[in-house]
């Protein structure tokens, strides 16, 4: 079902581009979904999006800039004027038309707040910039469909259609009290079952979730998955009813959201797309790769203090990168499930359980692969037997220090209200790397003796 | 506002459980949301679970138990007989009742079936269990609401009182012909907007976006996120009419996916929770770290063949785990940011390109790196120039192969029809660590000449 965008495709868009012929690109995009439309902008030279941009009615452009990637709406916005900024976004919701408008400098915000037609858009528009960064202030958008708690099923249908008009989605129907304090819900089915001279105090759902206008929006995500909400109003300290977040907006905060610890995960320092340039991918890449360069360095200079067993064990040495690396995996397993724990709040249990936990847990991993590296590797391998007991117990020590470091690091961070998804990464790697090596080699002096 | 289950509370339930004053409870609970419930029956003893599973009427017991977690739901069932199973599941939405009497044997299935007093979701449920697992099939409910293009405004409002009671929200109103062929779509706005005369075809959409019932799940969260849905219908090969997928349903795929991306970077063969037994937690890591042990075997066998170096350059030694961690690290960035891309359909531009880019980019991160290691590094850790040289190449070519082994073996593995986050984990860094050894020491030789 999904448009796709042939090279064909392309090549005709471009070449209608090259010969002006505006009716026929028009006529090419009418069947075509702004979504769809919005990553053939995606596609296509800078030059070539400007002029789709301009070409097109703003009714189809607005929803299509909601949808661009943001990079490309930056070079799209600076190309236009603030008044035809403001005609686009006077065809927005408030939330995506606010979203837009705060990507701009300070000093353009204002001229295109003051280009706008809309002063309520205006207004409401001022309103959800001064919320802060994912808060529910931030996501909410102003548009919703209110009725007052006096009214009868038959005025209340009445005057919805006017508001309905206005509101894309109508999900609920919140009912306010004369100080427009929320007080209950209604759905439009309700409304149509309902009799018309019915009060709607009678027919409203009295119980109605609600979040704070500061709430934070992972937060937000996770009640509305919890309870299965579609929209939830949003109310200030006075339970004064300010918007309203759709799940859609929610979809984007969980998906942003899982993108970006599965990054932190991977090592990256900052928001990047398989598209962006060689540039910008190195800068989100190269600080937890320094990391990393030190952290080697300190290995190397833990392996250098060993260096008189050198003589005697050359052997050991061949082993360091098995131990770092079952260090680092055994690390990375052990905070990815606590990251994970602590994102959907099923954490349980006191430390102390943890620790044991972690403890046994790692004394069972360890004795299955030290098992493992005692009879396949001592028999294929051939090293004495001394040697083979002093690695097989330090990789017992190891997977349960690796185990004990990777669970209370996320925990910890989470405690100093860092993201605990920041312990995933090269961070964990690097430091079990160091510290495994480091239990390695004392292990085997004390075993060995060199 | 999420409701806060305290250890008083817990304590308090726990007593009037046996003391056995059922009203209390009943009492206790009247006020808490479903989803709440499911919580504090993960929390309390199994025992407790089932008194009050078969304490609260079924209307809401029905939904606590589609909230619940999978063990502790398989247990519960098991302590009910098919017909309470039926009648709990009798309340149900056919996909949620579908998606729990999936869970149960063969055998128990066909006599839960038979004990529904309702047919209708009988041969529903029936159907929904034909169809295969992550598709729209699968994940889609029976419930809906359909009107006929030949009805009028007034006709359709009166017969969509009776359909939508039986629909917990009504999204969209699906218009078929008389072969039940979706042809359109309106919303409830539509319907109270319109003019009580008209008819269904005049006001309906006849742009309907819609998914085959054998179509991916996570093929369809694309599209429903893609489009901003919030509801999907779902038709057969003739375009007849199905069922209906909803957004709820869709963020439980959509979290499922990234925590399933996450625990394969992590290194987990299967899914896991925090508060899973050591047992299970170990069978799900034990597979990969195995895997990395043999790894680390082959890491062994090729430092030995090295051991001449040893003599005359021991100090190469002591950079192994810095090069095989560089090497791991890289290589995680690199297929990370691929399976991104390819998830969310944003992989573009040739395979060339593609290589170019990442040598390109290895080229200018691996400078970088070098330079810090030969600078810093030399300067501190006082190892002799050619050394220095020696172990800065290498790790510009470790960089630069890690990368381009990072992002083809994704790449590869989609090709083929594999999940290309399995190569994010403990496999990219296995077997890079190995590839950067084995490239170091080749280098070393090739300059040093041991």
């Amino acid at each position: 079902m999904p448009f796709d965008i042939s090279d064909d495709f392309l090549d005709n868009l471009s070449e209608l581009i090259t010969l002006d012929k505006s009716k026929e690109i028009t006529a090419l995009f009418a069947e075509v979904h702004f979504a769809d439309i919005a990553e053939v902008l995606d596609e296509v030279d800078f030059d070539e999006a400007i002029y789709i941009i301009k070409l097109l009615d703003s009714e189809k452009t607005s929803e299509i800039l909601t949808e661009l990637d943001e990079d490309i709406r930056e070079k799209i916005l600076e190309n236009l004027s603030a008044q035809e900024i403001a005609d686009e976004v006077g065809e927005m919701d408030s939330d995506d038309a606010a979203d837009i408008i705060g990507e701009l400098s300070v000093e353009r915000q204002n001229r295109v707040i003051s280009a706008l037609e809309d002063d309520e858009l205006a207004a409401d528009i001022k309103e959800l910039l001064s919320y802060e960064e994912n808060t529910a202030g931030a996501l909410m958008a102003k548009e919703l469909v209110k009725v007052y708690e006096t009214w009868t099923v038959a005025g209340c249908m009445r005057r919805i259609r006017g508001q309905a008009k206005e509101v894309t989605r109508v999900h609920s129907i919140y009912v306010v009290d004369k100080e427009e304090k929320l007080v209950g819900r209604l759905s439009l089915k309700d409304l149509i079952i309902a009799k018309s001279d019915q009060k709607i105090a009678e027919i409203a759902k009295d119980k109605v979730d609600a979040v704070n206008v500061s709430e934070d929006d992972e937060e937000i995500a996770k009640i509305m998955a919890k309870y299965d909400l579609e929209a939830i109003p949003v109310v200030d300290d006075n339970h004064v009813l300010l918007g309203r977040i759709t799940i859609d907006d929610i979809v984007d905060v969980i998906r942003d959201e899982a993108d970006k610890d599965y990054q932190m995960a991977a090592g990256f320092s900052q928001d990047v797309e398989v598209n962006d340039s060689i540039w910008e991918i190195t800068k989100a890449r190269l600080p937890w790769l320094i990391l990393a360069l030190f952290g080697g360095f300190i290995s190397v200079s833990v392996l250098g203090s060993f260096d008189s067993a050198m003589d005697q064990y050359p052997e050991l040495f061949f082993f360091t990168p098995l131990i770092a690396a079952m260090a680092g995996n055994v690390g990375v397993q052990s905070s990815a499930i606590i990251v994970q724990g602590l994102a959907n709040d099923s954490l349980k249990g006191s430390l102390f359980r943890r620790l044991l936990k972690e403890i046994l847990q790692g004394l069972l991993n360890g004795a299955v692969l030290a098992g493992l590296l005692l009879s396949a590797g001592m028999l294929f391998l051939g090293f004495p037997l001394n040697l083979g007991f002093t690695v097989a117990a330090s990789l017992v020590s190891v997977i349960i220090i690796a185990s004990i470091v990777g669970t209370f690091i996320p925990i910890i961070l989470a405690k100093k209200g860092i993201d605990p998804a920041l312990a995933t990464g090269p961070f964990i790697t690097t430091s079990n790397d160091i510290l495994g090596i480091l239990i390695y080699f004392t292990i085997a002096q004390l075993v060995l003796g060199f």
